[in-house]
């Protein structure tokens, strides 16, 4: 392990090792403080997300370690049309680690593939953000106390929360898991993801109604739906509140189930709610944070090299708009197949499907 | 003392102990470079204000401490509708201390309000900026020896100018302060200032002419006059040069007198005076970093809790536009009594008056 | 020496020895690791540079210094009207070292003028950019372990390339030296270049042809033609073939020539040539970052005046309206003449000529 750009890049044993990890971090903050000294992380943001940037660089902070930070529209060389790989080797000459926030998918293996260095994918475009994720990960831990034998509801927007999806696919792994799918209609998770619990044979059930999934749940993981997904206000507005987790709506739910959100919320949990022992979506930031200082000492210290590729096909285009492989300058396009099924090539940057 | 909104927060005994701490740290700021290690101040500036955040990230580091910066629109997430209480929730899972700017009035107290970390106000909207009011007192006891008995002229903008407002309140509580109020007509103090040099028994008096002031004076303090405050172009063009520090003026005033001016300056000071020993301006930005490794350390030291708050009242509605009760979400509006007059009651937020 | 503004500020001698200091901390930087510890550099990109703001950044954490960093538009103060020199005053205030970039020409030199800090010039306008050329030299020599008695080839946009200036006028000391002009008619260098090396006989060819150059060059420079430059599109689609360096191309090179860029690049060079041994523009970055810690350290721990300036005459008025003259407040002219010609009189800030 050297990157770490999709969170299926990491095994279990690896996952529940950073979890190990963090958890010594908490218990114990004083005697990492000097562990990264003299290394610096570069945090380039090519897109704003602000929390993100700020974990990442106070993390490092709390190592001993320095932060060199690109924000805003990112570097001004990229204006002038430099390639992400020029990009990455430049600040591969300044900082010993990268973390990185790109709105293109597959930038962040590109970032990868152009350096020594460790690089951490911080969100490519709606790809993967498996920090996120690990935080996620982390904060089940810590409140259930396992990561298996769990029923996990994720409720709202599951058909276009990245989020959502990652947490599905690293949940999948532990034994006794039992997801429940609660969205609207139209925007229930897409058929790849339904596909894949139906292949590892992992329990699911689909609703439209929190109030009925809620009494069953250990684990709540609530995200918002926007207005825009809709074609249709009039239906939005039937339907908004129902999606709204409220303190009359807690009173359904077990006393010991965990509420989860990735933040930023808008009006989707209310405020009444933050004071119930059982929100624990600010933790998840401060956990967030933990998992971060983990895998950057992890990585830093970790002489591994990353393990062979899979075979790559160079016959195909991706035809994925957002996909970094339409700009990269002399970016050979790469596919890989999907194990069990011959007929199927995804693009080794983005992961779509080939047709 | 956990959090500073106001630099009425602060008592005498407390101002009069931070300025003895800043002046320790001018003497010997090498005994201060380790004091805040391991610590981390988080700079929000939802606005921008350039030399404030300097001041505040340059006294962090002088400590020993790290910073996390926000800088331009904020925070990312609030452009997706986030609250300011879920912003602070969440700066606080990374950070020890919050210093936020804002262009809200009120904004500074909802972020206290929503955080067991110290949070220090680098100015909400045109309400408050007590930092800069510190720096103002620790220049005027470094260069007269005393915050008491002394002739204090403020000049020009004094309508709209709340350094001056927040300097006038916290001198007032001084003993043998004498205030002289130089602006044209149309900018002079608004009442409630008056009123409240009237009721401590403050003498003041008023005039147009910054010449006929200037000889009397112990500390000139200059703002600047903007022309969009003038109705009547022609009245600006006529009053302007009258209120411009010359070094000819100069010639007018003590040979001890103490020039200040809270910066930036366009051209209300001759950069002639710039030489003069008398102009202090630049001191002020000197002493504004050291009052702000006073007051961070203390805050960072200070288990003190905040006292309670006077009663509060919640049948009544602000209607200041730019006060944070108007945007921030599940906010309950709330008003305190001023103290001797039952039938004023003010916004908690902003201060403002209800009608 | 206590400013860095204009390469030939510096003498041989002493940039031989910033040479061999930047050698040093690349030999062992460990030893360097706290030689700047309690300093600030205050880092202010007036103007976006992300690359040349990181690698000063990244070069004085990596001494144990901290650092103020001022990006996009620059001081909220300055959108209020602020001169360029108080803004230098204030930042004094708070830091240790200044590392400016700055859109006007001669803003440097004001800014040094304004403190009694070192301030090194970031890049001030199309003028100067020191730092630059101290790390082309750094590499020369550690490529070629000597800076004199090369072939230099410097080709592509050598009319507006303020680049390939500064580095013809830093090698024209060394003995030895020989200068290959690569460049469309159109671009090639101005008359006072040519004039510099005819004045200090150095000699020099120019050819519109990188191929028939390439064979007979120890190093060559590229630098990238912009579309924007030529007055006939059809002209730029006919000739910018010619300028792009291939793997074809390198054939025709020596086996020891150094490639060199200041990048970014576009396509000026090919990807494919990144993997030739003799591709050096990455160490160039690298050696940046090396040769501004050895210059940040050099300007921290040197207690020298600058020399007494030469006589300044007053009685001109600069015509250029990128000359920071045209907009600093109270600003007095001044020009200096050109030695061995009383006939020249150039801006003290810009360069440019009288007329």
């Amino acid at each position: 392990m050297r990157s770490l750009i999709d969170i299926l890049d990491l095994s279990v044993e690896e996952i529940d090792a950073l979890i190990s990890d963090a958890e010594s971090i908490i218990a114990d903050p004083g005697r990492y403080a000097d562990c990264c000294r003299g290394k610096q992380l570069a945090a380039l943001f090519f897109e704003p997300s602000t929390r993100t940037r700020l974990s990442f660089e106070s993390a490092m902070l709390a190592l001993g370690g320095q932060v060199l930070s690109v924000t805003g529209a990112g570097m001004s060389s990229v204006s002038k049309g430099e390639s992400i790989a020029d990009t990455i080797k430049t600040v591969s000459c300044y900082a010993d680690i990268i973390a990185m926030r790109h709105p293109q998918d597959g930038a962040a293996l590109v970032a990868a593939n152009s350096t020594q260095l460790p690089v951490i994918n911080a969100g490519d475009g709606g790809h993967n953000h498996p920090t996120q994720t690990l935080a996620d990960l982390l904060t089940i831990h810590r409140e259930k106390g396992r990561l298996g034998h769990l029923a996990v509801g994720v409720c709202g927007d599951l058909k276009y929360g990245r989020t959502v999806h990652s947490l599905i696919a690293a949940m999948s792994r532990y034994p006794g898991i039992r997801f429940v799918l609660i969205s609207p209609e139209a925007l229930r998770v897409p058929d790849y993801v339904t596909d894949g619990m139906n292949r590892m044979g992992i329990p699911y059930t689909q609703t439209a109604s929190l109030e009925n999934a809620l009494p069953d749940l250990d684990i709540l993981y609530m995200t918002r739906i926007q207005r825009e997904r809709f074609f249709d206000p009039a239906l939005y507005e039937a339907l908004k509140d129902s999606y709204i987790l409220t303190a009359d709506k807690m009173r359904l739910a077990r006393p010991d189930m965990c509420v989860m959100h990735p933040l930023p919320r808008v009006n989707e949990i209310s405020v009444a709610v933050d004071s119930d022992p059982r929100a624990c979506y600010f933790k998840q930031m401060f956990n967030g944070k933990m998992m971060r200082m983990a895998l950057i000492r992890k990585l830093l210290s970790d002489p591994a090299t990353p393990a062979p590729r899979a075979d790559l096909y160079h016959h195909l285009r991706c035809m994925n708009p957002r996909c970094v492989c339409q700009t990269e300058q002399e970016l050979q396009p790469a596919f890989f197949r999907v194990p069990g099924d011959k007929e199927i090539y995804r693009c080794l940057y983005c992961e779509m499907q080939a047709r």
